[in-house]
């Protein structure tokens, strides 16, 4: 632990590697979550990671697949969604865009996005959210833009550079981590070394835990001009009908 | 002014319009900019607009075209960026993605992203973004999520909802505002009694205000682990070569 | 059928709906791909299609998840999209992007693109491809241009205006075809009676009809310089090292 | 010339190159742009290629900028692509997304595209468009779809692998054919040996050469189903209001 940082203990982090591939332990973005929660366990956060594939997530835009007789683990992933200070999805790059399972459990933390917090915001006000993208060629900032915006649109602060990647050069190549590629042994894992992916994941990993602790101090968002029942009284929007020019 | 709000005295916000609108009286995206910014200004916040076509904004990922015996306004913005707490980026939308220009003045912030601020982050830690998007028939979202993504990536914070937008039903139809559309008078001006467009302005007003004070209070985000003297010392992605799977 | 309009019959096309609701006579987007199938029907095409969620689809970039012990019908659909000249990709919009399940669908058609057609090309090529996207506030063309580039990317041609889709004005609303808003029946049924989407829905029927007899007659395309066995014999880009500027 | 290629005589083939840098002696998308041009130029298609930044071009969804009293060569770039079978956009990458100028030549495109063609088609029909991009580190595949949707939605048709790029691994690093990095030697130019660039360049060259003598040869898209005079006598998308679910 550093210590001239904050002190980060009770934070808790959540990450869900949302992989398409069966077996986690064949996943290379894993490697690079395993960085960033790395970073955060040792400044005294509370970190859990999830592998999506590892549980039953059911299609649609629902809360609770148990609801249309679908098995269904998301509620006990969306507790522990609810408990996190911090949330941040790692998917891998396919044809320049997240993964189908990154995608559906975006989908459903959507589906909760509607209920609102004890002060009458949306749910994940006052949560921050990151993510971690790799590929062997190409889409870190597409992959990036799609997903947080996605948490920022459902109430998630997104702090500066709160994405992490890497990819090789363009073209098939190693994945992150391959120690091998195409039968020949590479000189060095591909990308642990990477400096810029390994300071960006450092950036990242502290920006959050900075956003968090901050948004934690402050009781979250204070709830003046950002709830269903209060923003008309607070507004400018709709006072006034403009003159048309 | 809401009495029951925090005090936002002391907080500047700068709007910049990227209509490609030669005359700016036309600009749609401009009255739904003027209700975000009379949010803000209720609330004792100092506000200051550019509209960039009243610019001369030179191309190249430069900081001063004059360097290049070019004509460029992008210092004097540049200033004002810099000065302000808060930047709001406002665009139409052509073809499902933000204006020429909107890309143009973000290519010039990202210019000079790489400079630092007195802590040695990037400059424009500490400040936060938000984004205006109004089109005839789609794509706020994807707008959003590409400006958004900008601003978090060169080092603002982004807030929850932090975008607000307009379009019309699928198809060719009035602009944000427009009085009549194919020589009819409309019942209202389109879109500036749409509640969700309102109430997006204002929950993006009033969490893009709430954010820029935290942060100010705070004084910016704590310089450990984001800066790019420090980060390896506090990192532990560098750390370790994982042992290959 | 047109009597002026060439003669579509022996075309195939398959059309797969990525709805994400389990009970697919609740699909909204199934209206509007049925316009599209009406279209191609009334010229002879044979029209197939497919409710992606009544198929159990594996995770994974995989040819056939039996090979892993996984329920698996993609071999049987991947079949009929091989059968196919025509393949229209239909999903909802949710966050502003494609179903969880259409970007499933689309992983699984890139896990085979790999694979080469008698002359030697990429599997897709002679096919071309279209999309149906509906949602009740943003997002047509963002979705679009993400599923088009995917099967371009893979091998497909791409017809002028080969997508089509229905939203409304921003903000909650009916979603395509519904009859009823809260609890209030609408005096027409949403967007069916949409010009535009319909016109595009038109477009995009012809088009790919026209684009689809036009390579079937042409026997596909041409393998010269588009193999992965000839293409070093047939191209500048590799024979001159250019000297540097 | 290749024998066994079709004759590819007699077709005219425009490239736009959209850096962003004044000088075009220093764009390194020039050199991959350069690559395409010779695999068409071997087999005797017509290529010019025009340098937006050295033309004056005006903002606004205008056809020409002097009925605004603006300079504006848009009207001679709009004859060049008019008068060419095949057109090639290429950018550069900046944040993940393209240029600003390329964004505004295709703003430009798009301001006639409501135009018709002698057969009351939309301008471009029976056009076929490609894109190039380079960057040192991301973002081909999210620009690719952003320049091919925009094209394909404005008339153009997309042949297979429409799209060609190169970049580095994550982070800086040297740009396309750079023969240096910060002050060292490079063992070889960078990315010009990239088999995978240069194949997806040949790919690209020769699908988008077989499609326009295909769309040639056929006399473009026949005028049915596909005109705005004509479409509602050809579709069944209008005619019947399905009885709702």
């Amino acid at each position: 632990m550093n210590n001239d940082a904050p002190n980060f203990r009770g934070l808790k982090a959540l990450f869900i590697n949302c992989s398409i591939k069966k077996d986690k332990s064949k996943s290379h973005t894993q490697l690079l979550i395993d960085k960033t929660v790395s970073i955060m366990a040792a400044q005294g956060v509370e970190v859990e990671q999830l592998y999506a594939l590892d549980h039953r997530i059911a299609f649609g835009m629902i809360k609770d697949g148990a609801d249309e007789g679908l098995d269904d683990d998301c509620p006990m992933i969306q507790q522990k969604v609810m408990e996190a200070d911090i949330l941040v999805i790692g998917t891998p790059i396919w044809l320049g865009v997240k993964s189908s399972i990154a995608t559906q459990v975006i989908e459903r933390l959507y589906a909760y996005s509607g209920d609102t917090n004890e002060k009458g915001q949306y749910l994940y006000y006052g949560k921050v959210g990151g993510c971690v993208i790799t590929g062997n060629e190409d889409g870190i900032k597409h992959c990036a833009m799609d997903i947080l915006y996605a948490l920022q649109h459902i109430g998630y602060t997104i702090p500066p550079q709160a994405d992490c990647g890497w990819i090789g050069e363009a073209g098939p190549g190693p994945s992150y981590g391959d120690t091998e590629w195409k039968g020949e042994k590479l000189p060095a894992p591909a990308g642990l070394d990477n400096d810029f992916t390994n300071r960006n994941a450092t950036f990242m990993g502290w920006n959050l835990m900075h956003a968090a602790k901050m948004l934690k101090d402050n009781d979250g968002f204070p709830a003046v001009g950002n709830t269903g029942a209060d923003w008309q009284h607070v507004t400018n929007a709709k006072s006034e009908n403009p003159e048309y020019r």
